[in-house]
């Protein structure tokens, strides 16, 4: 069974007032075009960043395919300055390079993992990503380890080892210079980059800050009531570990029925 | 898609060690053939029931059809000699009713619930009873209702309201006089009687006495360990409870995963 595939919506010209009151509360990806970003859409272009960055080192991630793999890092950390990165990164084939001629480059300027819990306005300022958005209601389709899926390719996914993997409801988006895709907090996303270019994150905190935990810098921590929860239901198992595997089994299933019928939302959108 | 259909296996001449065991310990239904029952097989005859039992008055279960209904209660509860119940429980059609001149009765001889957490010898005296059972790993598929199934009319279900129980593995098995079914604890049964009968059922613990709540009587309620593990976990969905509607089902969803790896069987059978 292929699973069901949907393009992510596209506006044009919504107005904050707009965004606010009306798309964000419905908590679903929104792809906003026309949004005045100023002039670094024609600025920044490699020259522009290969003399503005200077020669500052940074690291980066280093791969031989565009599609960089987070739980098995199929990547190796790399130091280069900043105005070279930027013109490999933009050149087809590397004459200087790590691992191989095709190897693909990513600088992220903050923390190392994706901030699940907070709202994203991914900012496409130059060039053209390929975005691919999952609901937080298919995660039991997407093989979790942490918060990342297991499945990496998700355009020919190994079915065999990943059967629910096609039940998962697909939100697709290609973006463009100037585009902005709303990704709402829980969301799960898989970027390809088509081309060299540079996104901006802003990420801000939808639920009220005492939800969060003070010590999270990044906002990638669950919120306290979730891990408290989990904490909580830890306790619950090793209870019933004192239980033989079938009366385990048993029980555990019952939790199951329990938790989806009275912690699970009565719609599935 | 239909179900899996099995035929639960017959032994005969099964001895007690064999059964104790071999057989036991799978924890699978099972009918042995050839037990020496004594002589009830042939002596409890209608004549000879309504001549022992008497007058007595004993309530029964009065319904219009054979298949009783305990969730919805589809019986009334009435009260007749011992005798004249026998009598009237063995004629085809009745001319003195309840109900109607097809009713069924039924007495059962104790408390109320089926006794889901014992293990059960069910010994079919006299008569024919058809015996369709459901293993505890197919709960989720059962639409459960605290321990009864939903689902009543098992042999042409309303799939459109019950979608999941085409997925449930049916075990059937026909008992006639004489033959003896073990129904290991936790395990779902729908009988049907097929002509009067008198069915004796014992029950006994599997678990180590101190797994069970020392107050139940019958040996219906939930080993204490898995009581005490279903509170605790309502104290974390109370916790979840504090989130909004999206974080409360995305985080519940990884608590059903949680326990899913934690706490079910790795094998399915």
């Amino acid at each position: 069974m292929a699973g069901q595939h949907f393009t992510v919506t596209r506006l044009e010209g919504v107005s904050r007032e707009q965004f606010m009151q009306h798309l964000y509360p419905q908590r679903k990806p929104l792809v906003l075009e026309g949004i005045d970003l100023g002039p670094c859409t024609s600025k920044w272009t490699v020259d522009y960043l290969s003399q503005v960055g200077g020669k500052k080192e940074v690291k980066i991630h280093v791969a031989a395919v565009a599609q960089m793999d987070f739980i098995s890092k199929n990547f190796v950390y790399r130091t280069l300055p900043f105005d070279q990165l930027v013109q490999r990164a933009a050149e087809e084939k590397h004459k200087e390079f790590f691992v191989s001629e095709d190897e693909k480059y990513y600088l992220r300027s903050l923390g190392e993992d994706p901030r699940k819990v907070m709202d994203n306005l991914l900012i496409q300022v130059t060039g053209k990503k390929r975005v691919v958005l999952f609901s937080p209601r298919d995660a039991q389709y997407l093989y979790l380890k942490g918060t990342k899926s297991e499945v990496l390719n998700i355009d020919n996914p190994d079915l065999a080892k990943y059967p629910l993997f096609s039940k998962a409801r697909r939100y697709e988006c290609s973006l463009e210079a100037g585009d902005v895709l709303f990704i709402p907090a829980l969301w799960f996303h898989n970027v390809i980059s088509e081309e060299f270019g540079v996104g901006v994150n802003i990420f801000w905190k939808h639920l009220p800050s005492e939800c969060y935990d003070k010590t999270d810098t990044y906002g990638n921590k669950d919120p306290t009531a979730a891990s408290r929860a989990a904490q909580i239901l830890d306790k619950a198992l090793k209870t019933l570990a004192e239980l033989p595997e079938e009366y385990r089994d048993f029980y555990a299933r019952r939790m199951v029925l329990h938790i989806q019928d009275k912690a699970y939302s009565k719609n599935s959108e």
